[in-house]
């Protein structure tokens, strides 16, 4: 274990912390069985998501300015309609259907985990989501940040290094201050090329069979929840 | 009055919720005193935040590239010191009384204040401060933001209009929907004419004899406190 001299930890959103599969597959049926669909809305959530990196990399390769992910997802949600027998959807309800995101549950250790943790750490998310969406989410779930910081930051998404680079500064922190919490390898092992510590947090329920439920890489700490982790940092 | 469609509430910080005055007074004679020195301490405070504008100006110009406040706050310090009698400092003494602005106390409405309104409004600061100084002011005082927004996320200092509107911008709102709150004339003229609305709140005691009472300008509330603008906007 290593965690010496950490004092803001840094959080992955979707995903490690909220459940975005079945928060988005509901609020897809609250939103377009009132309209007379019927579909398989997990599926959607798992095609909506499939195109979630592959938008970010636009930006992130410089073909496209920043786009905050709200923008983002519109996009990719009016681009997979079709495929589930939805060829039109009335402006509002894109708009509505495209504040799914906004409206995830998190998974059930979160609430308390961040508090214990937020006694001896700055805490903040790290996510590619947009300021809006994480305002959102904390009112939704009780998290109380130090700060929202991410991808609007730094302008750009993870896992770039100016994004983890720009929350250690933001935070007046060198990155080895600064642990990455996070259920995904990439996210971890971008984090350590930037010189922070790194915490992964076990989510095999994230989409089952599809989940890393042991880190694919050297982490600083292996966690099961956020209350795990709290624990090991002794907090 | 005027506040309809107003979603968001965005507040200055020194002199509108925290006394930066007295604080840095007090801050200079606890960090100076032990080291032998004596002097008029809240001259120190006036005369440090007399470079506070020039400073900003330099990169609001565009002759400088933006520069957090902590390390403009670290250069003005060093060049005042010297008409204190002061000619040198330790690194350790110059980082420590630089970090007065991180140790500020709020006005005694403001942690109830900023609580109520809360309840029916997104409230972040629109500072200069950097995040830093952001984050350890509300741990100290008790104040719960959904966002640090301001100078760090629009790399530029306000009254820039950029400053306003990349707030706006995070919150994924317009800038009629957001209002600006400062004790400051020249903060809410700015704030306006990016489209934001206003409220006053008086300060009398920021700097004796110096502060706007009454404001200067056509706004959309004036208030005596938080909790006065609480309860004008039914919070």
């Amino acid at each position: 274990m290593s965690a010496s001299g950490v004092k803001a930890l840094f959080f992955d959103v979707f995903g490690t912390l909220v459940d975005w599969r079945s928060g988005v597959a509901r609020e897809a049926e609250s939103v377009l069985k009132p309209l007379g669909f019927s579909l398989d809305w997990l599926a959607l959530a798992d095609a909506w998501r499939a195109q979630y990196q592959p938008a970010m990399e636009e930006v992130r390769s410089g073909r496209l300015a920043y786009t905050k992910l709200d923008v983002l997802h519109r996009q990719t949600l009016k681009g997979i309609l079709p495929r589930f027998g939805i060829d039109e959807l009335a402006d509002a309800d894109l708009n509505n259907l495209t504040l799914a995101w906004h409206r995830l549950d998190a998974w059930p250790d979160v609430q308390s985990g961040l508090s214990r943790l937020r006694r001896r750490f700055l805490i903040a998310p790290v996510s590619n989501g947009n300021t809006a969406i994480m305002c959102d989410l904390a009112r939704r779930n009780d998290f109380r940040w130090d700060a929202i910081l991410g991808a609007d930051l730094a302008r750009d998404f993870k896992p770039k290094a100016a994004v983890y680079l720009a929350a250690a500064d933001a935070f007046g922190l060198s990155p080895s201050e600064c642990m990455m919490c996070a259920a995904h390898g990439g996210d971890l092992r971008a984090a350590s090329a930037s010189g922070l510590q790194t915490a992964f947090i076990s989510r095999p329920e994230e989409r089952p069979g599809f989940s890393e439920s042991i880190p694919k890489m050297q982490v600083g700490l292996s966690c099961r929840t956020t209350l795990d982790l709290a624990t090991q940092l002794g907090a």
